[in-house]
């Protein structure tokens, strides 16, 4: 397996299956850490490693140590192995996820996508047959999606409701400090994905995501506020099955290393996740305030341009950065986000290089 | 089709599916309702019908009627058609049902069941491949189990805890009287089913009929007072999923007749029960209390010796008779059935006679 973004949360928890199960690791990559780095170094020995950040190249203790452009280390990496049988997971966060997402691709990679930029931004331009999602709730979906006793019709994907679940007025929440609006109440993540949850940007993205991934239009999410429900298939018959199990990144990761359901792994090592214990649990599914989270508006509107992912995942990255500096209030994030895709989801957008060209040229209007 | 228990509630549900999807009906057979049972021949021109009460054969309007023993009646049912492309409901009620599977078996049928005695007394002396159960619970079961991403490990149905599942007093449940037992929170059914709800015998019935129909000994049951949950599987790899639909038997007897999921149908008129709506649902789940339903503490008993199923129907079906007549007290089905089991869990039964024997002697004891 080859590893981007290894020391990041997904990148670890990857690594952590890896050394469990005794795969081997091809290439790392990272975008500065090079103390973690070199511990997995010395863990995995990796035969090519990456850093973005060219000046910290000599503190990576490795003899092929590429920086700068990942493009070079991927095709390098095609040349150390068998990309066929290779799972490369894109655990890269940003929108500079996309392009090694789409050349992983082209380079016959077996890509393992917990970018989400990838498809949020690109995904009418990737090949999504090929890609297996880390994700707890496109990962439910996958595992409901294979019933075949009946059509799905809607999917439905769950939200914990993010760090303003349990604040009521919209005015309170617009004005929430970054400090607060960093408080997830059940998964501890990344900076920017901690407020895209709070602010339902998260969630947004994952609708599309699950369009490209599975070709269904008809999606909506609902607050489960124990993010212990991840997705929900209704289905033409009048069925529904919901998929659970406890918040553990781990458990998709593993799918999509092929581990869980690996007939050759003795079950008893299967086990990626504890049972989950029926006994007690509730679960209760509630509505997405508009009012609360603006953002989420959109949905329809997304899910009827699927291409112009690309127009709100640069506007809500310029927004948040902008408001974890402190020079704008949470309130400002959805209110641009709405602007910008008033004014520009007509641009046309159709082919790879125009979702690159509009990424940078939202980010210009927006400076 | 063939729909053995046409007059009653499950019967009924199965004809206004043919009804609406023009299904031709080869024959019915009921216990006694004649009045219905003359409408639905007029409906539905069947070629041969079977009531069981001789006396009532002269009310029947049609030219072959059989009478007294069912046996002959199925004999001559496959005379009449290709029984490998017919679909058999088993709808009747009690033990009686038994032979009738077994037969059906025999003579090559699809047997579409929903007559429980079958499974919890027989099912160690039937071919539980060719069955298609009759049951939110089992048809729930059914739908999880086809997903392949993992491997099942344990098996969850839920119960909805019956009439007494407000009350808190085991002592209060143990002196209830017929007509309290019988307002079942959730489903209208017949009377014999609702007791065992809130006894919940048809509970331990269910666990014991899972394990013949798919194989698997660990099950449990937990109380889900919706009833909206059917059924939860949870695999190997920490996956759990769960059915959910409205509670309607339509959905479990249209699957048992190829309508819903069937590809040629199309899908406008496939949908059987109306959308689930999980906008404000809320499940939860409870345990299921010992001291308020002791019959439920034999449920790893009969998992241990799943023979042992036909000698606990027996002493149920005498017991609740019992009850509704007014002759003993709710906490009396319980109190006999363990005495019961206690005293023959062992006897030998090791032949499809041997169950028919043990039955009898049972009832006899009981008398």
């Amino acid at each position: 397996m080859i590893v981007l973004g290894s020391t990041g949360s997904i990148g670890k928890n990857a690594l952590s299956l890896a050394w469990e199960y005794g795969l081997s690791v091809t290439a790392l990559a990272c975008a500065s850490n090079y103390k973690l780095l070199n511990t997995q170094i010395k863990d995995f020995a990796p035969k090519l490693v990456f850093i973005k950040d060219k000046k910290l190249a000599k503190n990576v203790n490795h003899s092929r140590v590429f920086c700068g452009d990942i493009r070079e280390f991927l095709r390098a990496c095609a040349n150390e192995c068998d990309s066929s049988k290779t799972t490369l997971i894109n655990a890269l966060v940003g929108f500079g996820g996309l392009v090694p997402s789409k050349l992983a691709g082209e380079l016959g990679f077996n890509l393992a996508l917990a970018n989400k930029e990838s498809l949020v931004a690109g995904g009418a331009f990737l090949d999504t047959t090929k890609i297996t999602p880390i994700d707890s709730e496109h990962f439910g979906l996958k595992f409901l999606l294979t019933s075949k006793l009946a059509e799905p019709k809607k999917l439905i994907i769950t939200a914990s409701g993010g760090a303003v679940v349990d604040i009521k007025s919209p005015k309170k929440i617009a004005s929430l400090s970054p400090k607060k609006a960093l408080k997830h109440p059940n998964w501890n993540m990344g900076a920017k994905i901690t407020i895209d949850s709070a602010s339902m940007a998260n969630k947004l993205f994952e609708v599309l995501e699950a369009y490209h991934l599975y070709g269904i239009k008809n999606i909506d999410a609902l607050i489960e506020r124990t993010s212990k429900v991840h997705a929900i298939v209704s289905f033409d018959d009048g069925s529904s099955t919901a998929h659970i199990s406890l918040p553990d990144m781990r458990l998709a990761i593993a799918h999509a290393l092929s581990l869980a359901g690996n007939s050759r792994i003795p079950s008893q090592t299967k086990q990626v996740l504890p049972d989950f214990d029926f006994l007690g649990a509730k679960f209760a599914f509630e509505k997405i305030s508009l009012k609360k989270y603006p953002i989420f508006s959109l949905k329809n509107e997304v899910l009827k341009k699927p291409k112009s992912g690309v127009i709100i995942n640069a506007a809500n990255d310029v927004m948040v950065a902008r408001f974890l500096a402190g020079k704008c209030a949470f309130g400002d994030i959805a209110k641009n986000i709405l602007k910008i895709y008033e004014k520009y989801n007509n641009i046309d957008i159709s082919s790879f290089e125009d979702v690159l060209e509009a990424d940078l040229m939202i980010r210009k209007v927006l400076k």
